[in-house]
């Protein structure tokens, strides 16, 4: 049985002892077609791939078909299953398994049923083997040494992770949410503003044609080690390095700048296949990517390894460049933002994943979710890569447990910090602003098209105790905070929140409410910009510098006095400035005159692009074309040139794009 | 008191106000000279350089010279210290210090003393700020503007690391320990063999001219972020990376191999300063290093930096590399040992670095000594490198916090499991040895030249209840341990340990010792090998298979039979097949006729090279020649040609080599 030995011989080649005496293999059957119980019962009848798939720790069936009927007592065989160049024994890429149970190994092996001259063995492999592409001998010792089956890709076979098996790492309980998190090949992106929320539908399309031999190269692409690729922890760690083409010529390069020519723009995509397909065919990383899209790419690699994962989008994610649990905007002596020096930013929303496991690395209890994330935002340990950074741990401020949990930590929980910068470069704090990061988290709710908001699984409710001292704790892990608390301004600046179509007119309005009994004057510094997703400002298309005077609150209902300055955004303004993406952002800063103190506001316009319309011909039928139209309606005064269409329908046609000129 | 601005003007620059009315800066006086308090206070007087140095955490002082006396009151200075390409005041790079008590920020800065025009200010760094190069300018307001100091070498100044300053997280309470593992330029480095200990000096000389350079070279070489290089684990975790070539053009390029034409042979190198130099001035790795040296080189660095660090040297290393706690060895079915299937290696000895710290990144009681590690075994994270990793963490078994804690474990507490292999491939364990691996751990006695061992810091004692406890501990962190407990055989074998001079004809005894009641007889396979510091076989010059039997105890008085198998090992055998470091392994397995059960034994044998006698020909006069001979006798019969000597004395002379034909 030694697989690396010169003595295999074939099943077929004709042999020179008496075939009646001696056990000889005939033919192996892998049962191995999508509607056989095999891969049925493992949950695999979906992959578009004619090959053995099923998963660990649960038993699958082949048939062998020997010369004459199997005799237990006299006749000794074995199934054996390498992967890897250098399968050994000792370094599970050498599994033996046997039919008799005084002799078995690490996998489970019996014989279900004998008919005639066929054997129908059940093969158990181990809850924590390696996941791969593996092939399977037949090994039958005879007086004249070890007879074995040829190699041949029938015999091939891939296991997969496996989340309905109670000893598998990846164990999920709960079967609607495996049906989602597994099963699921369309899925929603969340994006926009917290407070108008956008849906990107995304075909991640696990199960296509390609796909998991897609997915196992990644991991050969940086010849990770066999013996690791049992480990979940281990294989999302080194997968959130490897969908990024950073460091190491992963998957998908990152383009922010918004000239996307080489390539295809990020917002073009509409699913995972293409780019899959394409890093597989040509060994080249794929252009171009952002956050999304290497969530939902990252998505559709665990989904097929069989790992339960989920896109979640957090608004207002915070982006520590330097360990610290805030982000400093910085005003000068007037009040007024200088853009120079603020150079932490807060992205107007993030997507990363989340993936199921235990995680037996660490203490109980950090075990279920974790994030990974493999946006190529700052190095971890050397390279791109995030993760995977228990949710519990970062709910209860354990930052001290691997990976990277105190930057996901800074990414839900930093303050934004208004500092007034003096003359002589000191900074002082003037506002905290404790809840605009992390606003909420969001993921797709599973088995239906509406959205979860899972942000207490990440923090604790804004002012609880829990609150308090989980971020106590952080800073005690070394999240560096600000510690100032400074009064707040007694002139409070409010914008409401706002939805606006591409193309349109507006009217933006912002509130100045006196909280005091004296009149309050406020110089304001209104800026509107157009903003990148990740809150980079592309160019500024207002700015307005009133002075507002709100009278005292009067004293007999105490009733506040307001006053309400209105601007007109003109499409005109915006319009030309505007970059993919469309989001406004009016950030408001001022100074009252009679306390010297700074107000501030900011609000995000997400605008909405002009709405799709897809029509189906009629009912279809089996074998006969269907024709959908695809309409929407121009917001411009001018003519549409240029414009490409991108359609896909996952089962029905592949990707495919039409040009209009 | 903007640093990136373009005011800056000259303190010599003629002025067109009144300069009897506003502060001018005539001239600034670092104190930066190593008879000066301030580097006495600070010790950094050993550093052969001509700057100001000092450590964070602690106050020094400076004297500004102005155009008249400093008036507290009306004049408004501040002296303000940068680092790296863009200083900004809230990522610690541009740091404001002021003399009044009103106006004071994270370095805390007053005048100490005013005489005449002469202003003596001291400054404080914070005990947490970044470590490295930093220029000072003095700023000045004025009713025209600020007025601030000319860039000019002469106001660079260095901040390292304080292990004497209570607040800094390298703090360490013990001056015994900090001369050592701070102040201390020469040091030992053990090897050879647990039971046969030899000696290597090592010249650290980490106060060089040109190491201090050469040191932050190291860290801009692989552009660290400046903000990240006030944090102690970070600073050592990219140090580990860098000290090796691989994956980052690192200092020091590895070889095992015995060829080491293209450069020097790791076993010449005596001192660091080569090393570091070489790699500061040519931009690329020096060859060659094993582990001594890159522990050696890092040592430099530690103590270069002000971190406190010592070199450590565990005998019988396991090299783990597949992350279980056992190393296999593999038997054939007779009990002769298969090296083909033997693939773990346990390493004669292997040297690393302790360095001490707090760790505010774990939890309360993981601070103290921390294992780093440069030599390129296994990748950590993606990357060449080990820790830093508490050794508290891996004496409680608590591998869960970073940084690559498993790995040191195993480095410690692996078992070595002997198996026997079986014709289809499967292993069965016969014999576990859980006390060969980590052996012993060493390092140099702080203060004088005895060594200590500090195994107790890395594991509680063989067989105590905390021992099984811990390994419990890692087993449920992921570590894979031999769970069979096969019963011993009842026949031992022995080797004592020898001590043998290169050259020597010696003679191996092997003891077998019959516990039993009954004949034993054995047949045994004798491997005599020279293998590498690293325990690969470089080539086996003895083979011998020969069959001993052992007679019963006596029933009368219980004494046990033992037969001693005498071998005559001629130097000639071993002396054409020797390597660098000239270890002899001698393995013996075998199975006992009567009971199948499999006993071994291993031997390391360190060939004693030749002792070097130096010389001083008299007692040393200042400004007068002195003369060392260095002799030693040759142990072979043949002349020797080609020899190298290589000589260097701390403080005396630099490095040279000679070479006779």
């Amino acid at each position: 049985f030694n697989s690396t030995s010169s003595r295999s011989c074939s099943s077929s080649s004709s042999s020179n002892y008496d075939s009646t005496k001696f056990l000889d293999i005939f033919d192996t059957n892998m049962m191995h077609r999508a509607d056989e119980s095999n891969r049925r019962l493992h949950h695999t009848t979906l992959f578009n791939l004619d090959s053995l798939i099923v998963r660990r720790g649960q038993e699958f069936q082949v048939k062998i078909t020997f010369n004459r009927p199997y005799k237990p007592a006299e006749d000794k065989f074995a199934l054996e299953f390498v992967i890897g160049s250098s399968p050994q024994y000792s370094k599970g890429t050498y599994i033996p398994v046997f039919p008799t149970p005084d002799r078995q190994t690490s996998w489970a092996g019996r014989v279900l049923e004998t008919s005639n001259n066929v054997v129908t063995m059940g093969i158990t492999p181990a809850a924590n083997c390696i996941v791969g592409k593996y092939h399977m001998y037949v090994a039958i010792v005879t007086p004249y040494g070890i007879r074995r089956t040829r190699r041949d890709d029938s015999r091939d076979l891939y296991i997969l992770f496996n989340p309905w098996a109670a000893d598998d790492e990846v164990f999920l309980d709960d079967e609607t949410e495996r049906e989602e998190c597994v099963m699921t090949e369309l899925g929603i992106i969340y994006h926009g503003s917290y407070d108008d929320i956008a849906e990107r539908t995304w075909n991640y399309g696990q199960f296509n044609h390609g796909m998991l031999d897609a997915c196992l190269y990644i991991l050969d692409r940086c010849q990770m080690p066999i013996t690791n690729r049992g480990d979940p922890v281990k294989v999302t760690r080194q997968a959130s390095a490897m969908l990024n083409s950073r460091d190491d010529e992963g998957v998908l390069v990152g383009n922010w700048s918004g000239n996307y020519v080489d390539g295809v723009a990020p917002t073009s995509w509409t699913g995972s296949t293409d780019i899959l397909l394409s890093y597989y065919r040509s060994r080249q990383p794929v252009a171009y990517a952002q956050c999304w899209v290497y969530a939902a790419v990252f998505n559709t690699f665990l989904r097929c390894l069989g790992i339960p994962s989920r896109v979640v989008t957090n608004f207002f994610s915070a982006h520590d460049n330097d360990g610290n649990l805030k982000t400093d905007i910085i005003l000068d002596e007037n009040g007024r933002i200088d853009r120079s020096r603020t150079r932490d930013s807060i992205w107007n929303y993030h997507c990363w994943n989340e993936c199921y496991m235990a995680r037996q690395d660490l203490p109980p209890g950090f075990g279920g979710w974790q994030v990974v994330d493999a946006t190529p935002q700052e190095t971890s340990d050397g390279l791109y890569r995030c993760g995977p950074a228990s949710v519990q741990a970062i709910k209860h401020g354990q930052t001290c447990y691997p990976y990277d949990a105190p930057f996901v930590f800074a990414e839900v929980n930093s303050d934004v910090v208004f500092n007034v910068r003096s003359k002589d470069g000191t900074l002082e704090p003037v506002k905290v602003n404790r809840t605009h990061v992390g606003r909420v988290v969001l993921t797709k709710n599973p088995g239906d098209l509406t959205r979860r908001d899972i942000t207490d699984q990440y923090k604790f409710p804004e002012g609880s105790p829990e609150e308090r001292t989980v971020l106590e704790k952080a800073v005690k892990y070394g999240c560096k905070r600000e510690q100032s608390n400074p009064s707040p301004a007694d002139v409070e600046l409010n914008m409401p929140t706002l939805e606006v179509t591409m193309g349109e007119d507006f009217e933006l309005t912002l509130e100045f409410v006196n909280h005091s009994g004296e009149t309050r004057t406020v110089d304001a510094y209104i800026s509107g910009s157009v903003v990148y997703y990740t809150g980079v400002t592309s160019s500024e298309f207002l700015f307005r510098t009133p002075t507002v005077t709100v009278g005292p609150h009067k004293c007999k209902d105490w009733s506040l006095q307001s006053v309400k300055e209105l601007l007109d955004i003109e499409a005109r303004t915006y319009m030309r400035h505007l970059v993919e993406q469309s989001n406004l952002n009016f950030i408001v800063t001022g100074k009252v005159e009679e306390t010297e103190q700074i107000v501030s506001a900011m609000k995000v316009v997400t605008l909405r692009n002009p709405r799709l319309i897809i029509e189906v011909s009629e009912n279809g039928r089996v074998n006969e074309e269907m024709i959908a139209s695809v309409r929407f309606t121009n917001p411009f005064s001018f003519n549409l040139e240029g414009v490409y269409v991108r359609m896909e329908g996952p089962g029905l046609m592949t990707a495919a794009t039409k040009y209009y000129r």
